[in-house]
């Protein structure tokens, strides 16, 4: 189940580095790179904070080969997904959802604090979209003004409220997954942003 | 007594990034982030360096809730912390001074070589800032033409001095921190810089 | 032999960071920074990800005698290696060719897919350079209109086919390295360059 979402947020992040990459007008091994970085950042930091290594997409395979794949699909059908123009938004934002649950499992397994899993969460999430915007030199997604990060805290936190629920432990994953989705593409579908604290 | 300092940093740094997160009009979401980051951004990579993960702030939960305190402390009397003008400065150089002797005596726990130890105290006092500075779209404080590493690396080795004087550990650590923020601030005060290099 | 190779490339990109940093008018310590992170950037990373820490160049110190006198030899003879014009080019792609091998070889000796062993070369040569641009607030240089990180990256897998030759294991990564710095500079002199992708 883990593994599959894992597998799927790492399509979605492939394609939104492509997106981006495209954009920069890079050659093919920097479209490749940015699409390997925006993928794996933030599960890379996560897994050397908690000293899971070598990290997960040095020993399993499969990361690497659904990021090429990925990567030449998006390249291919790179006009459909321009055409959609939102694209890049909706797979950043189906990314950040699923890796926040895979981050939150992966702190909930090592038996850390809450805060500390739904901190990991965060990091899965948003790490490899800041990367991928530094590398690009554009304003790192988490600090435009959306929400962004805090979606992933609400869905963080929201998991281990939903676990309390008398369903199963995935079901409450796919719970917490969807609300980081569904508050953030309500956040930029809405305009719905915190007030900035300065000078208030 | 290193714990303490540990922790006396932790608020030092915490609310130096609020500082430039209220200048940078973020959201109260944005503002812990950068506090946060700020906060264990040097001590996690040294963790990393070192290989002591789960990195310290996974371990023990006393640096999350002393970075939220610290964070709601700062914005509620951030228009006090406005008017002290100079208050950004003050908290980071504390900061500085306080994990240089942290990382330094991290490094002397495992048997590293006095030069790595003075290293492993520049980048606990550095990087957080410097993380800060990338995240916030300034000039990373480092290279700002003001001693900041360079008084790290001072007190650093003023440690290894000091210690072969016939007084407590405790003691020179204490004199290695205040050596870092003393000569920072005059350096500040005084304007004092190294001269550059190029083409002289 | 690895061992040589390392030090070598750590010559080569300890001058390129002073380069870097001397035209950003740095003061001494600044340069050092730069040159140390220049040249054990993307070792560390390397490190990091499979695990191996205390990092390299915490157990080993002759990297960081080696840094320090190179500092200290190219800020002396700063004027002939500016008189050079290419001289950064060249320090920096040797330093590629080399720190691509060394890489590769820690793949290989950590039983890695030949993949992972591709990328881990191209992360120790290229990260150093892309932490010395952006702290530089220079454009990474991976993403210059050059053949950057491709070079390492053909320079990778041709060692796993040369490797299939009757020859020498030395042998064997030295034509590797040769290759990545045979590429980089042909690249350069003919400013050759994958086109883009972007709306074709």
């Amino acid at each position: 189940m883990f593994y599959t979402i894992d597998i799927l947020g790492t399509i979605a992040f492939s394609i939104s580095g492509v997106l981006v990459a495209l954009n920069k007008r890079m050659d093919p091994f920097g479209i490749l790179i940015i699409a390997f970085v925006t993928a794996v950042g933030g599960g890379t930091l996560r897994d050397i904070l908690i000293g899971h290594t070598p990290v997960s997409w040095m020993e399993n395979m499969t990361y690497t080969y659904v990021i090429i794949a990925s990567t030449i699909f998006a390249v291919v059908f790179r006009r459909r997904l321009d055409y959609l123009r939102k694209s890049l938004l909706l797979f950043d934002t189906i990314g950040i959802g699923l890796y926040t649950v895979v981050g939150v499992e992966r702190g909930v397994l090592a038996g850390l604090d809450p805060i500390i899993c739904v901190a990991l969460g965060t990091i899965s999430a948003c790490f490899g979209g800041v990367i991928r915007d530094i590398l690009c030199s554009e304003i790192p997604v988490i600090f435009r003004k959306e929400i962004y990060a805090t979606a992933c805290i609400v869905g963080g936190f929201s998991y281990f409220l939903i676990k309390k629920l008398p369903i199963e432990v995935d079901l409450a994953f796919a719970f917490a997954g969807a609300i980081v989705i569904v508050i953030r593409l309500l956040a930029v579908k809405f305009k719905i942003s915190f007030p900035s604290l300065y000078k208030d």
